[in-house]
Formats: C-alpha cells, sequence, structure tokens
C-alpha cells in the first residue's frame, strides 16, 4: 500500500504562540479579519487577549461570535456572508473543532458561493482554492486536530448529518497555554477525540506509513498525559503534550479517515448533542474487538503505544479482548460518561441504529447492522 | 522553544511508485521535461525504465546526463541553461541528493537569472517561486533525504565550499525498488549520511518536537534495516525501511540544519571528494563525545532509538562515551572505510583544520578550533 504525505497547514507550536498572531495575520497581509469564536471561550477571557493582539497590529476586527457545537450549516452561511459584506480579507478562527470548522466554511464561502452543502466530500465538488484569504486558526482545546488537518465537519441540519468539507488552513497557532483553564471533563472528552483519531489512523484499511508515525507518538502522549491533564488542569507539560498530541492526529488523518468511532459516533453527536469526544470515544473499545480480526498487528502496535503491551502468542481475538480492556480502562480513569447518561434507554439507541450508520469507509473489517448493534449495546452502558 | 511544522513537499511512497510518473508529470501540466540524472544511475538500468514512463505519457524529453557528486555550480548553471533554451515546462530529477539538488538548482534558475550563487541561504537571497515550473524527483539511493528537504546543497567551485539553497520539490516518487541494486557500500554510506541527518536534528540547539518524532523513526529504522540492506541488498523490506528512513530524515531537517557532523564533513567532502555519507558519518560517533554535556538527554534519545539504551545513574560524559561506541560499532558492522583511507596523513588533515570548519550553527555545544582538532583527529583512523 503506498503512502502520501501532504501537509498543507504550517503550525507554529509552542507555549506563548498565540501572542504572535497580530504579527503573524500582519504577515499574511491581513488587514480586516473576521474573528470566529463561540461565547464560552470569550467568558473564558482567551478571545480578548487575543483581540488585544490584532489590535495591537492595527488589523480592523469583524466579530462572529455565534458559533455552535457541531456546526450547523446555517452558522456557517452567517460566517460567511458577514465577511463578504464586511469585506475582510481574512479570518481568524479561535477554539475547539466547531470554531476552528466554522471559520474553514467560512474561509470557503468568502470567495465561493453558498450553499456550503455543495463542496461537501460526501459527492460535491471541492471549492476552488485559488483567491482563498488567509485563514489562521487557534485552538484552545486539545482535541480536535482541526488545526492540523485539511479539512473541516460541518452539520447539514436539514438531514441532521455531518458532512467534510476540504480546506486548509494558512497559519496554525498551537499555544497549549490557553488550555490550562479547559475543566476535566471537556479535557477527557477531546483527549479521547485525539486518541480515537490517533487509533482509527493506525487501524485504518488505508495504512500510512507516514500518518502511522505521527498517530503512534500521538497515542504515546495522549497514554501517559492525559490522566495528568484531567487531574491537574495546570501542569503545562501535560498540556503541551495533550496539544502536540492532538496536532499530530489531525496531521495523520490525512489518507486513513475516520474508521468506526468517529463515522458512527459523529451520527450520534448529530442526533444527540453530547460533545464530540465523548460520543466517539465511547464507541473506541468495542470497536477493537470487532476489528481486531483483520488487523490484530495494528491493533499490538496501539496497545503498546499506550504502554501496555500484548503478549507474543495471543490470538486476534485475545488481541482485541486485551486492548478494549486497556481502553476502557483508559476511559474511566478520566471519568468519561457512559452513552446512557445522555441516550434514555439502550432501546432507543438500537431502535435508531439505521440513522446512525452512514458508511465505515475506512474500517478494515467490512461493517454489518448487526455488528454495529453489537458496538453501540456493548458500549451503551460499559466503558 | 516553538516548533515550526511545514513541509513543501507532497511524497508518495511505495514499491513502484516511480511507474506512476508519466501519470503524475503529466497531473503536473508537463508536457516537456528536463531530466536530470548521472551516468551511473543510467548504467545501472533505471533511468531507461523511467523515461519509458515518460515516453508512454507522451512527454518530450531533454536529458541532461551530466551530473556529478557534490554538484557542481557550472553543471547546476548548464542544466538550467539547457532547460531555458529548450523551453521545458518541468523537470524531473533522477539519482542521489547531487541529481535530485541538481535538478533543484536547475528549476530554481529555469525561471531566475543565473548566477546560482546569489540564491545561497548563506548571504544570499530566496529565488521567486512564483513561478517555478514543477519538479518530480525520484531517488534512487536511501540517505540524501532532499526529496524530502526544502532544500539543496551546491558546490562553489571557485571557492571550494557548498551552501544550500532553498527549494522545494513539486513531488517526490519514492520508490524502494529502485535501491535494490546499490551495492554495499554505497548503501552504508548513503545510511550513514540518514543517520547522521536525524541524530543532528535530535541534537540540534534549535530542537523541533515535529522534528524529532520523524528523527527517532529514522534511526530506530536504520539501526534495524542498515546492516541487514547493507548484508542482503535484495531484502525490500529493509530498502523500504532505509528508503522510508532516509526521507523522515530530509523532512525533519525544517528548522534545525545540520550539526558538526554535516557541517564539517561537507568541507570534508568539498576538499578530498569522499562519498558524502562517509565523510559525515565517520565524524557523528565522536561528536557525540563533544556535545554530551550540552544534551545528554537528547543523546539518551538517541541511545535509546538504536536499541542501546543508556543507564538512569549515567554522567553526562558517561552518555557521550556510550553513544559514542554504539555508533562506531554501528560503523564497523556496515563496514564504512577509515578517514586514512581517503586522507594520507592525520596531519595533513589538521593542517587544513580551517578550511573544513566553517561555522556549525545548530550545534548545541560551542565549537572551538581546538575542539575540531579533536573531533577530527579522534575520527582520523579509528571509527
Amino acid at each position: 500500500m503506498n503512502s502520501v504525505f501532504e501537509t498543507p497547514n504550517p503550525i507554529l507550536f509552542g507555549r506563548g504562540t498565540s501572542a504572535l498572531l497580530g504579527e503573524k495575520a500582519t504577515g499574511l497581509g491581513i488587514k480586516k479579519a473576521l474573528v470566529v469564536y463561540d461565547k464560552g471561550i470569550k467568558a473564558a477571557g482567551i478571545v480578548d487577549r487575543l483581540l488585544d493582539h490584532l489590535k495591537a497590529a492595527s488589523i480592523e476586527i469583524v466579530v462572529f461570535d455565534k458559533v455552535e457545537a457541531d456546526p450547523p450549516d446555517f452558522l456557517v452561511h452567517e460566517a460567511g456572508a458577514l465577511g463578504v459584506a464586511e469585506k475582510v480579507d481574512g479570518i481568524i478562527g479561535i477554539g475547539g473543532g466547531s470554531s476552528i470548522d466554522t471559520a474553514k466554511g467560512a474561509r470557503v464561502l468568502l470567495t465561493n458561493p453558498p450553499p456550503i452543502r455543495q463542496y461537501s466530500e460526501f459527492g460535491g465538488h471541492a471549492p476552488d482554492g485559488s483567491k482563498m484569504k488567509p485563514l489562521i486558526v487557534i485552538p484552545t482545546t486539545a482535541g480536535t486536530g482541526s488545526e492540523g488537518s485539511p479539512g473541516g465537519v460541518i452539520t447539514d441540519t436539514e438531514k441532521g448529518v455531518k458532512y467534510p468539507i476540504l480546506c486548509s488552513v494558512s497559519l496554525a497557532l498551537i499555544d497549549p497555554e490557553l488550555t490550562l483553564g479547559l475543566p476535566p471533563g471537556i479535557t477527557a472528552s477531546t483527549g479521547f477525540d485525539a486518541l480515537s483519531h490517533a487509533v482509527e489512523v493506525i487501524t485504518s484499511k488505508a495504512p500510512n506509513r507516514f500518518s502511522e508515525i505521527f498517530a503512534r507518538e500521538s497515542v504515546a502522549l495522549i497514554a501517559k498525559y492525559l490522566p495528568i491533564a484531567c487531574r491537574n488542569g495546570s501542569n503545562i507539560e501535560a498540556r503541551e503534550a495533550m496539544s502536540l498530541a492532538a496536532s499530530l492526529g489531525g496531521m495523520a488523518l490525512r489518507g486513513p479517515l475516520g474508521g468506526i468511532p468517529h463515522d458512527i459516533g459523529m451520527c450520534i453527536g448529530a442526533k444527540y448533542h453530547a460533545p464530540h469526544g465523548t460520543t466517539v470515544g465511547c464507541l473506541l473499545a468495542e470497536t477493537m474487538k470487532f476489528i481486531a480480526p483483520a488487523v490484530p498487528d495494528k491493533l499490538r502496535i496501539v496497545a503498546e503505544s499506550m504502554g501496555e503491551p500484548i503478549p507474543a502468542d495471543a490470538s486476534p481475538e485475545e488481541i482485541g479482548e486485551s486492548l478494549c480492556e486497556t481502553i476502557r480502562k483508559f476511559y474511566k480513569e478520566v471519568n468519561l460518561p457512559l452513552m446512557s447518561s445522555f441516550i434514555k434507554t439502550k432501546e432507543e439507541l438500537i431502535d435508531n441504529v439505521d440513522s446512525l450508520y452512514k458508511g465505515t469507509s475506512f474500517t478494515p473489517r467490512p461493517l454489518t447492522r448487526e455488528a454495529v448493534i453489537d458496538i453501540l449495546a456493548n458500549s451503551f452502558d460499559k466503558n
């Protein structure tokens, strides 16, 4: 299998790098910026500091602060239209995956006609990238990896589904200090999103040797540092490791795209509006059991990266059981909630199975409806 | 310390990928290509197969086959002038670092005026990249990493020194099958070039977390597979690992540039015309002893990646001694020649010290003239 390596997103990583926002925006020729974020980030005090850097660089600011989780298409349209009306010459996205992906959608719409759905990678066409205005993103969580990936995910609010669009960023400023104030719950759920990216990349049916290097490192960092970041949010070494791990996950999502946890978890997220990392992460352990017969050696790599290597004589089934158990333990250790905390009954979940499974093109073992039911049922009130 | 990640070179890696040359060149809009290689590669039969792929895609071919080791500036000028005169719309570089770097230089000169020296990163200015024609490179050794790096190295034949120029590639087709016929000596020397890149990146005074991930993987692959590739050249698994390791080394050379082995080794190479990987690699072991007090923990990382971890209670000096010994053993294992095989006497070498030391800006410990003499003397007839 050939491996493609190509990363469109230049990254500047390190403590304090967000203070360079004004300088970097000016360097990219931005004089009037659409700044995209959500009210929670604003309340956390992060936005004001960043806006000050823009003001100090004499950059005019147009605020779009209506970002919502599972970024809905209509807000992408609104942000894009605002940017067009205000004739901005660049965009700054600040926040978690929803803010970054809304900013990516708005970037597309600054120079391409709406609706955004026509640029869906599921059956649409790529936007014209030749005239795109610069986009700088500043993640404030360590999970999405969108800052390192060449795409974003938008929610089709008519159909209640999510789809990916293609949009790179001109610069990602990844400053772990911005994540110091994240509460343990968000730290854990975003961290499990990053873990899922990395595990799905390693076990993808389209393996990629470059992506696997990033993903292995990401898994190792998360296994070591996520529990520390959850227990002690002000541990900057742990925050730095998690910011790096999350970005590596995004960078690895090149070639191999999501596997079962993301494919099904995103549908659960679109339907039940629980945190993305939780809806995805809660399926990760059980997925390992299902794919073990297809890629036992890849599961060994994941287990080893987590610091829980599997005995050499284990059968594929035993490998699946073992890694499933390791991930369950890890899920518990960071106190993530079970699906039963945001979906009423197992029966309701199973009744909805056909709306939760849209296709899992990168899973290494063909997925049947029965297997989906199994994974959902076994993940519902156990992890 | 902040880490920048940005790679300008898209890579397609895997067995058989070179057969895609015609299709990929057409995809990049190439109709008439300057094909840059040396006569040795032609004699090995590799070029003809690749030219056939271009012909099958109806691409017109202009041959430049005069590439020499330590690519001299006048050949870069000649290749560039040929491309301009023939109005080619793209370049294909086939071979080791010398062919790829000659092709990079020619790419610059297709759309920028000569001489090439004005684009030296040592005091020159960057070429205008906005109109550059596409460049596809196909490495036939596993060492240089130039296919993954954003620059090339040209020899200033008036002054007898080497300097880097900035030039990315549009696509690198990395096909390990092309290295199956490399004799053990070239396999070893190019492999040690790759090892030196990776070790210099890890121990650089400008550390970069992304580069370090690539470099660690590169060291681990080389430690495991280079001896196999030297003993049994037709072992495709070992060749594949070495091709990957070499490219990872080039990709890692972003931010951290060369350290002592490359800085001094390139001067030795420019003066004595021994294989690049040998002139660089023969200094690697002794360099570890010198930099150990500055970056003992980084040396531990190298040792661990080589599968020879250092006891936790070792002093910096002991760490330096230990890693030096590990690298010496490895140098012997792959049968690389000592400096004494291509330089007559230790006295001659030391007498030339001032021409062999042009500055080592990325070494983590400031280098004195005396230290250079020590490293040269201790590396001369021992390794």
